[in-house]
């Protein structure tokens, strides 16, 4: 396993990022702490400077694991599931954006909070449809591209549409495309998995990006997670790709990401 | 310890409760099941048939630990921190009305999501003072009817107002009265607290009331938490009140009844 840690490309409402501001520095302080790999939270790429950014993450040697995209969700009301068609195809363009984006880095694409809710008016079935839709349109540029997507279930607070790793790979069934793993959150777990190390076991055809945050969505060691048994469990059905910390800046942005690396350091990762 | 389980009086949006309808039944049932209370969860007592109620728990020899006061602040916007004057004022009348209904069982008052939030435009420091200013009142009035409330840390999606047990001490603290303790809820714990066991033992001196519900708000059980350890922390700081079930009616609200007791039997509360 390889170890990485989000930050937000561009000023953001979302707090959940270990890094919001002087992309440069923060990727210098990544680097230097020993981190395999950035994971970019990207509102629209269309925005960035990109040539910037990638000749920052190859000249501080770091990998791009994944692109998080929850951004557009949060800020600007996008997702592959609103009622209104053109939204959707605001979503749809945007995801194509960010998958132009990660084929730079070979990254995967997450799933996130762009899928929306189910929305009073719509039906949960007419959601999936949208949903699925949109998706096997990404999906087919994305295959072009050669960029997979990840698919990130998210607490029931944030969402009322896949909220556990069960549900989720009953989504990815729906789809029925190749190309779209499981993103396996321990923060959203913690709430929503009956067991946390139960739920890795079953989902370990599906499982392509590994979120970390403790319990209380501080740095892995600040909260009450058991990441040594979650490791274990990640180890024991062969997972070899990233873990990503996304995490609350807290109590500061250097701290929370120093105790990111202490804690994956211990953890042999 | 004592085994209880909250039960709604009437019709709610709030569904984090075992028993929604039929009062009698319910009551019946969770006497039959071997509960020691019920916890009633009242929007508005003047709205009730009390005679019925204390009639009915009278019946079935249960004893109503606490009152829920959230339906108030859930259906109605009423709180403690509103900016407006009115709004703060009814909340005050509203919980002088729980004061007297639970002055009949000598149950504790839960003063929870009634608190509200700190809204956009409102400082921490105003929707502080405002809340201890009402609850000043209410306890001036508690005092009388010989009734105590018990303030409900909730995790940071329901409330930005009092999260965590020792946000709930250090408020109890600046409140500086007799007669309010802290209510310590397994749920919002598992998602706030650093350490769910290290937090009860700091809270030691606070605590008068608990709700338990596993880390997916379905009954004990049904989740990841360890509860043999919760109850030997609560052993190990001599709580002797209620363990009280909030949980959702999952799979079924008799379901949920019946994991709930059966895991409250085999740890021997």
């Amino acid at each position: 396993m390889k170890k990485s840690i989000v930050i937000s490309t561009q000023q953001t409402k979302f707090s959940a990022l270990a890094f919001q501001e002087g992309l440069k520095e923060n990727i210098k302080l990544i680097s230097a702490l020993g981190f395999d790999g950035v994971e970019l939270a990207v509102r629209d790429p269309q925005n960035l400077n990109k040539e910037n950014i990638i000749q920052l993450v190859d000249e501080y040697s770091l990998e791009v694991p994944a692109i998080g995209t929850g951004q557009a969700w949060g800020e600007e009301g996008l997702s592959f599931s609103d009622p209104n068609e053109i939204v959707r195809k605001m979503a749809v363009e945007r995801i194509i954006e960010q998958i132009k984006f990660a084929s730079y880095f070979s990254s995967q694409v997450i799933i996130g909070l762009i899928r929306g809710v189910v929305k009073e008016g719509a039906t949960r079935e007419e959601t999936e449809e949208w949903t699925i839709a949109g998706l096997r349109e990404c999906l087919e540029f994305a295959k072009e591209k050669n960029v997979k997507l990840t698919l990130e279930p998210v607490n029931r607070y944030e969402s009322n549409f896949i909220n556990s790793l069960e549900e989720g790979i009953e989504f990815i069934k729906k789809i029925n495309r190749p190309d779209i793993g499981l993103l396996a959150d321990t923060f959203h777990m913690n709430i929503e998995e009956p067991s946390i190390y139960g739920s890795i076991i079953k989902a370990k055809d599906f499982i392509t990006h590994v979120h970390f945050a403790d319990s209380n969505r501080w740095a892995p060691g600040y909260g009450h997670l058991d990441f040594p048994k979650i490791v274990d469990t990640l180890k024991e059905i062969g997972y070899q790709g990233y873990v990503s910390a996304e995490i609350l800046p807290l109590p500061n942005q250097t701290a929370a990401a120093e105790m990111t690396i202490k804690t994956l350091n211990l953890l042999n990762i």
